[in-house]
């Protein structure tokens, strides 16, 4: 059936492109989404699956039943674009100025409707339930994936399995991760408030950018010295203001950041640690100070037995040259909440087409991604969704593979 | 004859008030100050005194000959106003919106002009040379008091006095100083360029604020570490800017300052060292910089003698109540540039009314002065320029204390 | 055959502890552990067991050759002690005043020999040839390792294994890791030359203290900023000494520290950040310094296949609960220069006895081992090293397990 | 008189240099200097000189009455030594191992004792009482000064003259100063508790040496930024010291320094502002601290009348070729006591011989004064002291110097 699969798939790729290009002309920003939620609903309308829309927003769910019982597994892809001006020469370039689609979600998409598609169609053979979660929002925090959760979009899944299109990794790679794959994402805003003053009468003031200076350099320390090494975390200062003229001494400066960890509990001490040090450094300099600290998103922490699920299902994708661990990339993705309610995993597949010149990441205005990785990952995905039926729930992995180290 | 002067200069008070309410109404920025030199100029040339106009630009140089020979000796006023909307109720408030004469200017203006027709008045008896200068654009760098330099209006002239109206001083006080009364004010640009990234990734960037906030901090040095704690200096970063999106690392940063300093070789030092500590900590960070230095107006440096002079002067001045030494003003003046080019000295006369709650201070919206200071400020500077004859050419103080210490 | 030699090592396990407790009560500190030499050599003599003594100083090396050819295998243990008093209540206490065995190279020894005596028991069975490595000098840098590579000990030799007693880990427990297990320990030392002078004349001087004091700061970066937040990475400045009175002003500031990493490439970077920053500091402070980098042993890198091979042969001991990847440890091991002269791994023996209540750690003067977890440690090594030869040389773990991810 | 004084005193010059040389080879240790005192006791008893001995500690005080009634004036030498050893190759070196007299303190004694026998043989011409105060340890904080004051030697003292020759000044300089002469010199000790650990996990620490740099360097702040420009003050850190193994972190650091100022206000708040940011840096880093300041001597502040006096009276003095106003020694005296009780001022004397090609300053091993300066500071005390009878008591110098600017 794996192979029946992998054959409908490729027999769908034109399709699968045409869409992803449909999309990617007509890109939507995070919550506003609205005409490509309604083109994903239609789509599932037209073939007769069962499809919920509004879900916590602007989400669609699709379900798909097997005709045997068994397990119900979810596939999610994500649907809104950025607010970014598409400077590609291409002719399914974005047709809406200032909007585009540079994070290749609209791959993630295509390649899902076609992924659900091949499921109908071969329901009369599948054990188990599929639920093909359709989000919205997942670029602009708080995302579209919590309130979808809160909607019941999980409810009854055993296990879920998302990707990311990777456009800087070569295509015909999997890279998974045993451990977290992607950061914590949080922002800070520390408002220092001093006394200003005449530029000549330093002793008349409580000179605020000397105190945000203090500070910046203070914060090294949390990094440095105070957060294991063995474990990764960053706190950056991005935005540090004090405008004023030349002549006076500044009585306040804002200060803006980002905290990327792995770990709550690294999430958490740095949270703390940061006010620790901003309340000393203030105490010392006589300046007052509001902190705030916006969690974004958490880590992404994939399930192991998922992630082994995975790694076999990737083997037997014809298209897959490679299968690799990699190390994690410190940006957020919603796709956390979901491997935080029920078992699953996120994984990276490569989209950088061979012979690629110059690489443009993600959410620049040249980023594009190479098409055939939508077949693969659609390979990958699904291969993974069906083969998740035949796991010895306690542990699945082992039964396959007696020797692999990492489950002991 | 001093004697004489003062009662004209009594007589004339009422007409002092009017003509500084009049300029207080009329108030004109910087280098645009065109209608108040025409008003200047026709009240010289009413009385036949010889004048000259477009001295340096907007400046006005009237000259009164006394009948027996002597030296020349020079007076000046300024007359130029800010652009600060004044916020008083009063009659003669500025009908000029967002101009105000909040540094009394019009004050000294209106002082030296009735000074001026007492001494046309006495010139049968006067010795020497009086040349009054009008200056215009004191408030503005590069300011008036160079261009008229340089146009001739110090050209044969031995000495030159001048006052500030100081409205946070009592009426009746005059204050002097021996040794720097005002400072340089200079200002400094550092632009620190790095290698900006994603708030993720600081090993892949050259993070501008991390630099800019050590640079700060090191900055402190100077005045705590390298210039003598003898000596008064000043190291200001009044601005720092890396505005920035929250997970974004800086690629650079602006600081822009001011120096405050009482001696050139300490000026030249701060200057010199500033450099030197942004080119380690930026060799140290893998950041380049440029570095501007602006010199505004040099430290204003009464000459010792001159000094005495206007403290003999005082003690003559009927209602003058106490003369006293100041502690410098860190503010800046460009009244310095007469004094690097002929002798003379700057005093500052009390203009504080007796009894007054609120003190508003120079460039306050609702500054306003005591306008009997007027009368003294005028007093004292036409008694020092008539007993300046009188003086010792060599030492004048000398003659009458032999061995003053201040003199070895 | 790996039944019999477990067998055998269970028998011999009384002896082993004998010996254990010998050396524990005899202990010579590195580079003068000539008795404890003379005793290993003398074990092999009297069993007839080819021995070579003195290789790279006090290293002893034993073969013992199957009567089938194979490939070439070393065992290594470490034999040398610590300057540390003894100060446990146990019959068989140091009985040398200030040196103690108080890191378990004593169970190391004693557990390599009864596994040779199996082996030399064995041979007739077994394939290949078996090297035990016996190294002096394991805790004392230079070490011994490297004089004993130099001095052939690994001269053929296809693959080592070795591993060490850990006894803050409960004894049943292996820990091995894929990725770095012992960190790279380098030693830096800084002398900053300021200019000194009178604590009240600052601008006489370069004050060493300020300058040192801005470079620990500054050094911080190198771990918040530069190096990957995924790189592990410690830099400390562990000691700063500036010792004057009170009202001197220091012209000389000495600071000592270390530096730990995993990965050359960081470490390389980091002995030329730190020179970076100093001499950016030292620019800016007008100080002169001496930089002086000392590595120290290298990071233990183990190899993934004998890491696997290792997994697999703890998976046949009876007495091992647990096999578990660690994270790193941030202390060194010159068992890191074998691994980069042949294959092999280095893994920890869980030597922690249940109900333990106070845990003392390695180079404690009451650290003391769980004696079980030596047998643990014999049969796995001793496994390791017969089933290593069944290995396919290329990729040993991969004709098992084809695509298992970690080999791409 | 003063003629006749004069003279008297260059006649007793040659004694003068021998009693100098005979102390400066017989230096005692401050509050030790028994011999010393019994030097100067006895010279007083065989001229039959009123004398007290044991005041406030090893304190002599003379007194010497005028035939008619008048004021009492008090003036001060110090007699203690200094644990120096004396390097100069001259007939009359210290013959004490480690002591020296490299501060002058044995001319000042000398000229007292001189001036004293002079004041005698005058004392049927002289008006008023005078007390000769020979003071014990002037270098050893708590000093001698605030004991003797105690023990009532400055009982119905009017006014007290005391001066120091000044090495580094031209002999024929008198130095005055308007407004402190001498700094107010503190010593400040900090001892930050952190928490130790090894040097490869900061995480478990509160690293000692990282917040002590930040101390230091945020110490910086107190001059540069919280001081007033125009007041002068030093706050040095002399020590730092944190010695420890390289790979160990920190756990407490101890600091050391120097706090000079002029005026107490000054002082009280630096003393507070140290402690404001100690506090402040180690809540920020953990870390726990002890703080003490010990107040050293106070700035001594001569009161102007009295230094008018004095300049006054070196115009008298044929040797004197220069009376200038100094910018204030950084270094303490305890001298400041004197002043502090009744009115007085005190003075430097230059005693740097023309033509001298090295100059060592006070405190150095090869320090020495030039003995001639012993007349000059002799005649100009004893002329302040004559003439101090003739000032009017209101407001002396007034009567003589009308038009002295500094009395408004």
């Amino acid at each position: 059936m794996i192979n029946q699969l992998h054959r409908l798939l490729e027999e769908s790729f034109g399709e699968m492109v045409s869409i992803r290009r449909y999309l990617h002309q007509h890109p939507e920003l995070s919550f506003k989404e609205t005409k490509t939620a309604a083109y994903i609903a239609d789509f599932y309308h037209q073939l007769g699956i069962e499809v919920h829309t509004g879900v916590g927003g602007n989400g669609v769910v699709a379900k798909i039943s097997g005709l045997k019982p068994g397990k119900t597994v979810a596939l999610r892809a994500d649907f809104d674009a950025l607010p970014i001006q598409d400077e590609k020469d291409v002719p399914y370039k974005s047709a809406v100025p200032g909007v585009m689609h540079a994070c290749g979600h609209d791959g993630h998409t295509a390649l899902l409707l076609m992924l659900a598609r091949a499921f109908h169609e071969l329901k009369d053979e599948l054990e188990g339930e599929y639920v093909f979660i359709h989000q919205h929002a997942e670029e602009y925090a708080p995302g579209g994936a919590k309130p979808m959760i809160k909607d019941g979009c999980l409810d009854g899944v055993d296990a879920i399995f998302g990707t990311h299109l990777w456009a800087t990794v070569p295509t015909g790679t999997i890279q998974y991760r045993f451990g977290p794959i992607m950061a914590a994402a949080d922002r800070f805003e520390i408002q220092i408030q001093g006394r200003g003053g005449h530029g000549a009468q330093p002793h008349k003031t409580n000179d605020a950018i000397v105190t945000a200076s203090q500070l910046v350099i203070a914060l090294q320390q949390i990094v440095s010295r105070r957060v294991s090494p063995i474990d990764s975390a960053v706190v950056t200062v991005g935005s540090l203001v004090a405008d004023n003229a030349f002549n006076i001494i500044a009585d306040k400066a804002k200060l803006i950041g980002t905290v990327r960890t792995f770990k709550e509990d690294v999430q958490d001490f740095i949270e703390s640690e940061i006010e620790k040090i901003v309340n000393g450094i203030c105490m010392a300099a006589g300046c007052s100070y509001e902190y705030v600290y916006h969690r974004g998103y958490p880590a992404v922490v994939p399930h192991d037995d998922e992630t082994k699920q995975v790694i076999q299902s990737a083997r037997l994708v014809e298209e897959v040259t490679a299968i690799e661990e990699t190390v994690p990339d410190m940006s957020g993705e919603d796709f956390a909440y979901y491997l935080q309610n029920v078992k699953g995993t996120f994984f990276f597949t490569g989209a950088l087409a061979e012979g690629t010149e110059i690489i443009y990441p993600h959410h620049h205005p040249k980023f594009d991604i190479d098409e055939k990785a939508m077949l693969i990952a659609a390979k990958t995905l699904g291969t993974a969704a069906i083969t998740y039926q035949k796991q010895d729930s306690e542990s699945p992995a082992a039964s396959t593979v007696v020797n692999e180290p990492t489950i002991n």
